[in-house]
């Protein structure tokens, strides 16, 4: 299927001299959040542009999109719709090139019998909104001023080809169309339905919705099974970092989650030579880097499975090689070999145990593993010895965490 | 729901004192698996017996059955069913105690408007068995003599109340009722639908059958994902093992999860007190021991997520256990300290990798890892630092295995 993207808006209320589309949300211009998302969904993407910046920074990032130009960007939106005519066969999505959508709205769409807007109980900037009025399955008035209304128009549409019939019959009388034009002509026939979205969306006018829009996604980021140490500390570090990366193609998730493995081998390296400060600090290093890899992937819709196993695959790995690493290097003792299985085991067993039960470790998740020790490691300044006593309570401590686990776990409710 | 088991047969086909249904299949009576499949799916079980036996061996095993004593059990099942009448107010289940039902047979049931009969394309004395002719969702015959026919019955019926009408107008006429004779009145009035199984039943009539579903039930209890050591070789002890062992309620598979358990942490204090052979042999014992847990939960109906769980999360501290110990045992030494960090973390990302990406390895399941262990532990009879070397191989294949199953994974289709 295709989806149009108009990107063709003088952007008055923003003083930038960038085009609205290309300013940086989250790293990456709004308009790329969009053309992503359609993109990873198979969707064939025509974009409507006006100033030749938009054309030149997607058609480098994205050879596949379609670009239709439009020379009388003040005729309004309505008309860029328009100038799509020849560019689409059948049904169609229609999306704003300045505004956020979240993934509900492409899972949401199904084949529908006619044009359907999708609508919000939600809006950030409620003056300045469309609201939409429906009766039952109609959307029966739509309009800025409308005082009785049921919801707010995101400015996502499914579109039916005869869409461009009702456009045709106000083209000649109109210099000036908007698509409300165009919707208020379909609701007239009752064409136009509505599909209610429960998650959020930004229509980014000004340069504050811009910040608060990147303000509320940034939270977003931080996962709810994060532990303490990676929602207080790595995340603010991490996401400022995915921020910056996401610019780059060359950085994707994989790519990141390997940068952050080889940190940690070269972290484990410097404990064998008992560089223990720095071994710790390039250890939470590496710990912070492993947020980025699923922050890039979520920003630029690249999650995959394999990305996610890779990951917890390489991060045991990793674990493994700077527990082993920062033990052994206090030379071979009883000491020694009890802080290798106590903490080999348990950063691995602690992972297992959470897929298993699909309950996170009320402490030791990696994190705070990992910032442990590092603080280990910078207590070597008073006595070489007490890294490997942390190590032996991270041990103990994560050992503890896995039987509470399955205590959780039997109480849930498993029959025996 | 209530469920009826018909139990007061003659058995006059098998030349055993013991009633038919308490003869043993898998080590519990054959009517003891039709009544823990159905309590495990809170059904009410009403048994209808004649002998003595059932009753005493049922009501000490399962307090909650209630029992209907059948006089006249030469009458046939007919009359059997129709003794229950005023056990049951609705809907319910009717079975026979002397056939066995697959789960897919208690998984189906649901809500139906009219008795029906649950059919299979498959049976195992075809000769004795009852057929079934059915014309669009009716059943239009039935009788073991029919020459057309389109399933076999499986004795199995999801009835309604007024099936006793049925029986009413036949019973006052004849002394010998069968289940068939009342399906033939229900037939004629389109009383009676049917619903087909896939799965596996037996009718068992002879030892010969007994033998027969037997065997075909232990194949049953080999999984799919078993390694070729526990295909061949500890699958074959310890189904006969577990056949034993179901016979004692205090063998819940959770128990003998600890048992096999305890025998691990057995093995690897013999490993540290450099006992190999001792401790190799132990370790067999408990991989062996180690599948009877799964076998009995199959066998009583006793499976639960939980149980699961904490036999995946205790076979990895066995595991880490002898590994370690094994390694250790050869005292402190930068070889040690390799086969320690290769074989903890193989043997526990071994089963991490294959929980992740639901794949098996290729070769280091966990039978194999622990025969090669005993296979190890052997070899120290030519020279004591085979089995380290054995570690070291079994952890560098281990990670291999890893290495392999995240490259199929990535194979099997993932986007980045």
């Amino acid at each position: 299927m295709k989806a149009v993207i108009l990107a063709s808006g003088l952007s008055k209320r923003m003083n930038d001299k960038k085009p609205k589309p290309l300013l940086r949300l989250l790293g990456i211009p709004i308009i790329e959040h969009t053309i992503r998302k359609l993109i990873s969904r198979n969707y064939k993407v025509v974009v409507v542009y006006h100033r030749e910046e938009i054309k030149e920074y997607l058609s480098k990032n994205f050879p596949e999109i379609e670009f239709v130009y439009n020379p009388e960007p003040e005729r309004e939106n309505g008309y860029s719709l328009y100038l799509v005519k020849n560019y689409v066969e059948d049904d169609f999505l229609l999306l704003m090139s300045d505004h956020y959508y979240g993934d509900e709205f492409f899972n949401k769409v199904k084949r529908y019998e006619r044009t359907v807007l999708f609508v919000s109980k939600f809006v950030y900037d409620e003056e300045e909104a469309t609201k939409v009025k429906v009766d039952g399955e109609n959307i029966i008035s739509i309009g800025k001023n409308l005082k009785d209304y049921d919801f707010f128009d995101t400015g996502f549409f499914y579109c039916k080809k005869e869409i461009f019939s009702y456009i045709e019959r106000i083209v000649k009388d109109r210099y000036k169309i908007t698509i409300t034009d165009i919707m208020i002509e379909l609701s007239k026939d009752k064409k136009i339905g509505y599909e209610i979205i429960e998650e959020i969306w930004f229509d980014i006018d000004t340069r504050k919705d811009l910040i608060f829009a990147e303000k509320f996604l940034e939270k977003r980021l931080i996962k709810k099974e994060d532990g303490i140490i990676s929602r207080n500390i790595n995340r603010k570090i991490s996401i400022k970092l995915s921020k910056f990366l996401v610019r780059y193609n060359i950085f994707t998730p994989n790519v990141v989650t390997i940068i952050s493995f080889i940190l940690g081998i070269i972290s484990s390296i410097m404990f064998l030579m008992n560089k223990y400060i720095l071994a710790g600090i390039l250890t939470q290093i590496s710990s912070i880097i492993d947020g980025c890899d699923g922050e890039i992937a979520r920003i630029k819709s690249m999650r995959s499975k394999f990305g996610a196993v890779l990951d917890s695959i390489l991060d045991r790995y990793a674990d493994s090689l700077i527990f082993f690493s920062a033990a052994i290097s206090y030379g071979f003792s009883t000491i020694t070999a009890i802080a290798i299985f106590l903490t080999l085991t348990a950063t691995i067993l602690i992972s297992y145990t959470s897929h298993l039960t699909n309950l996170r470790p009320k402490i030791m998740s990696r994190d705070v593993r990992l910032f442990l020790v590092m603080l280990g490691s910078l207590l070597t300044v008073f006595n070489e010895i007490l890294l490997l006593y942390t190590l032996i309570a991270i041990g103990i401590i994560s050992h503890l965490d896995v039987f509470v686990s399955i205590l959780r776990y039997k109480k849930l409710g498993s029959k025996y």
